[in-house]
């Protein structure tokens, strides 16, 4: 049986290794200075972090770790999202494994009330712990809305004593951004997302990197990518999810979309994200590669 | 700066992310029912195994921990001449890292002096492990040639008593079969190619997996793969070699070269170690990603 960081590792990794999907660095996909091999080590990179979520977290913690040793290349940021949907998923999942139902029962399967119960326990440090983390890597972010209570998180770990002074756990931080950003919308919605693209990556048949790339296809036709409106504007995300439905009804080819979008730049990330904690569940839950 | 298992790890996972490797399992070629997310699953499984080898050792035990994980995937054998080559550089890797030349020095290059230590410490129990390993998963293997004293590795672990009582190390075992095997051949010859396959993937331009992939041809066509002598015959190894060598210098497509060597089951996969070892080497000796 794999271990729950082998996992967690595997699914960022199987997640690149999907194609086509339109616009995001896969295997047969990459830009001039963010290719497949800083995925690859961004992946291996973050190994350690993970294993801290396995043994537990604290969230944040293993969190910051994991983006740290996942900045070691040259790309610049490979999977910081990715990281930031799968740790608390991690960490719930460490504890079905350690915590059975009853003493001698198998491990408790993973599910979104483990993992909502891991986000509702989190606290100012783990907040803290994110903010952090944005200081290993630039990770691209609008400027946040007059309305947000939450600092903005370019203050990396400067916003440590705003946060420890108005309290802010970080769900409370996921949860001022839950509108934004798809990610935080998992956080704090009970991860549905995640574990219906898990759901369907099991329930279909062939190499799980080309059920993957189908689960993409049709969850970018299905929601706006919250990636694509911050790199770009809301209108491109409504054109990225306009045309990928239409890819999957067969009206546009996923491999002539695929090469668009690297040319225009358009990377939609968090669908990529998604994806990764969807094999993350599913590998969990028994998928077998 | 990345853990030594980081790099056995990104070694593994940066070879079969090379492309064109002729007639191996890359991120553009794979066969129906060995294909590159069976070599991710395997990198990724490998990880404990490699670990044990980053903590110094003892090797035999370190390799079949590797395999074993590998092997936690239906791909079947996916690297475990990759490892089998990684083990001893990790532990010598560890060496340098953890014994700097006098205290206070920055940790000392992994060498093939460092390495072949290594392997002259090897022991019985080394050994046993090995064998072990062979449990796992199936590996391909010829008949072994009469003037063998070591058993047949086909034995797995029921060859320890044998061992035990001729008193056969992890080098006597290597030693005997590097006539027939390049990587046994490297055990005990001071790694030779694979530290001037590092230095190569090193001296080069451009991004490392492109690097690796031409001198991957350059190494085909300069040696018979041992493997290829195993799946088919010497004259098959023979024809690889100088259809690789005919590849470098413009008159054969390597992409042709791969697709052809995929359909017709040649999978030149000693070559393929060696790049897996040779990154290793690059990595620890500061390559970037």
């Amino acid at each position: 049986m794999r271990s729950i960081a082998d996992n967690a590792q595997l699914a960022l990794l199987l997640e690149v290794s999907s194609t086509p999907k339109p616009g995001n660095v896969d295997r047969e996909h990459e830009y001039a200075d963010l290719r497949f091999e800083h995925f690859v080590a961004g992946g291996v990179g973050a190994r350690e972090g993970l294993e801290r979520a396995a043994e537990g977290g604290p969230v944040g913690e293993a969190f910051e770790r994991a983006v740290a040793g996942m900045s070691t290349q040259s790309g610049g940021n490979t999977q910081f999202g990715a990281i930031l949907l799968v740790t608390p998923l991690v960490v719930a999942a460490a504890r079905g494994r350690d915590d059975p139902a009853s003493p001698g029962d198998p491990p408790r399967e993973l599910t979104p009330e483990m993992a909502s119960e891991v986000v509702a326990q989190t606290t100012v440090e783990d907040a803290i712990g994110f903010y952090r983390a944005f200081d290993h890597v630039g990770v691209a972010v609008d400027d946040p809305p007059e309305n947000l209570d939450a600092p903005d998180v370019r203050l990396g770990s400067d916003a440590a004593p705003a946060l420890r002074e108005q309290e802010l756990t970080l769900e409370d931080v996921m949860a001022d951004s839950a509108e934004i950003d798809g990610l935080a919308a998992e956080w704090v919605g009970g991860f549905e997302r995640t574990f219906e693209i898990a759901r369907r990556i099991s329930a279909r048949e062939g190499p799980v990197t080309d059920r993957a790339a189908s689960v993409f296809l049709e969850a970018l036709g299905e929601e706006i990518d919250t990636f694509v409106v911050t790199q770009h504007d809301r209108e491109t995300a409504r054109e990225v999810k306009r045309r990928a439905a239409a890819a999957l009804d067969g009206d546009e080819s996923p491999d002539d979309l695929a090469a668009e979008f690297v040319d225009r730049g358009i990377n939609p990330g968090t669908t990529a994200d998604l994806i990764a904690g969807g094999f993350f569940v599913a590998l969990e839950r028994g998928l077998e590669v």
